[in-house]
């Protein structure tokens, strides 16, 4: 038994979805005011703080424990040529993270973060989405829950992440499923393929659309025919750090299309969520921008791993430690402005 | 005596500059080719990363030891009423560096970065450089050599901001008289000024370039006019970083302002120097792009002190981690591209 009995069970917990606290950041913004620098002069490091004192409800917030999660699947799609790489990499990269050897397990030690990997039924890739739906509802809904019940309770910051060779093409169909154009929109060049395989790609994309465009008017729907195991893991480890009420940092492309069936569904979904960086594969500044996200880091990375949202981390780390460290203009003897 | 005896002087050693280590930088880039990623995913990571084993001549290039140098002055422009806070804030600021209470100081910790704060002769401000040169010949080659003799040779990077109430007039000036489009170009509201000082702030400007019209072709003359002795220790400090081929992240408008007569002088004078953030400060976006710098963050940030660059440190200590941590596609046994 999954936490999620069906589609309409899953909705309803989409929809039922709490606020931030409300007094904690304005607290925060109260001795933001006080601190010795011009008034919002840390910009973005400001509204870090108070985002983050929003959904913790702490005042100041903390970033004690901050969790890093990785979900890894594989998808059916690949045997379209997709990818450049080939599919059993998902699974090597996952005894990377085990040994420690990727990128991420570099990213976060340095954001002092904990890193847990959860690979789903890897050795049964998803179904190809271009012949019938990626999941039934069950498979969908199992992955979700997965998700879900990954996320601790006590984590202060929750960052999320993926891995999945063929998954950038089912975060583009996904994105056009939602947000229209179809797959000349939303595809791009993955980890690296050719012209020749990204057009190849789009023509998957738009077969795969035209398949399910029965169901497009549906985002969970969307989620589980177009998606992958762990694009809905994403989506619902997502929904319950929203419930819990923990700030959550989204990686790139594929993490973000894994959530946007979620804003879909109701406009404030993602209130609690803010954008890590902008990836370099192309249809995420598009993706970002249908959904109101601002990136905090835009700087040419398109990894996934959660590599992106675990540097955004020590902007978060950097922002507290101002907010937390600094001196008031009252403590220090500084003069006020126009003073 | 002061290092430089004249501009002359200053000027020999401002066209005579090394390049970089060129194998040490093809030794990184072969390494990175063989981590297990797609080639070219972690972006900017990776260029930064190159960039640094380019200035230090090591492979992999180290981040032991890093200096933040937070240079201070004050500026007789600010009697026309150009800012925001009142001039003796520029000293009130450096005592708060000094008991800890300042955001660069919170940010040099997380960034595991040396603090060291110069205060250059902040009881007596320039001269108003409305009225006449805001600094003469030996004023300005004084400031130039404690700047350039602040420097550590034995630092791995160095970090430079500056502090003073006014600093961003001087910026302005500076910079529209080496890139043209007068006050209304580079001026903005600093520290927070309302729209009638800033026009006023643009019109001492317009008025100090007419003023010094007849040396706005000397760049060096240009710094000593219309700069600030924290502007000028900026300048020798990145002059001597350049000399001793230490890699140098510069920080928001006025710190680029204050290097921005090197590049003049030589295109390629700042090569060694990545700017770390891009500014609130509207000027900054415009001297960004006259210099062709690209900054590696956005964050709204305005404050100064080299808080912007202190913050970007986070990212080159993110890059390095995954340059010397990461496992090979061979130590890994991970399948590489179109296998």
């Amino acid at each position: 038994m999954t936490r999620f009995a069906s589609f309409a069970d899953l909705l309803s917990a989409c929809l039922d979805l709490p606020g931030g606290h409300a007094e904690a950041a304005a607290d925060v913004a109260s001795r933001e005011g006080r601190l010795t620098k011009p008034p919002r002069s840390l910009g973005r490091l400001e509204e870090a703080v108070a985002w983050l004192s929003l959904w913790q409800g702490k005042s100041p917030p903390r970033l004690a424990t901050v969790e890093i999660l990785v979900f890894a699947g594989n998808h059916g799609v690949t045997a379209q040529g997709v990818s450049a790489y080939p599919a059993e990499v998902t699974a090597q990269m996952v005894a990377n993270f085990a040994t420690g050897g990727a990128a991420i397990n570099q990213l976060a030690q340095v954001a002092g973060a904990e890193l847990r990997v959860v690979a789903l039924d890897i050795d049964h890739p998803t179904a190809d989405f271009t012949l019938s739906p990626a999941m039934d509802e069950a498979e969908f809904l199992e992955a979700v829950a997965a998700g879900y019940e990954a996320l601790s309770p006590e984590a202060d910051l929750v960052v999320l992440g993926e891995m999945g060779i063929g998954n950038t093409t089912a975060a583009s169909a996904i994105s056009a499923a939602l947000f229209g154009g179809g797959g000349a929109r939303f595809a791009g060049h993955g980890t690296g393929i050719d012209e020749r395989s990204l057009k190849r790609k789009q023509a998957v994309i738009d077969a795969a659309l035209e398949r399910h465009r029965a169901i497009l008017g549906d985002p969970l729907r969307v989620a589980a025919a177009l998606g992958g195991r762990e694009l809905a893991a994403i989506l619902g480890a997502a929904l319950a750090a929203r419930h819990l009420r923990i700030p959550t940092l989204l990686d790139g492309f594929v993490c973000t299309a894994a959530v946007a069936p979620l804003a879909k569904l109701r406009a404030d979904a993602l209130d609690h969520a803010l954008a890590g960086h902008m990836s370099a594969e192309a249809g995420h500044r598009l993706l970002l921008q249908e959904l109101s996200l601002r990136p905090l880091l835009d700087l040419g990375m398109r990894l996934g791993e959660a590599s992106g949202a675990a540097v955004a981390v020590l902007i978060l780390r950097a922002a507290l430690a101002c907010h937390t460290g600094m001196a008031t203009f009252a403590e220090a003897h500084v003069s006020g402005k126009d003073a």
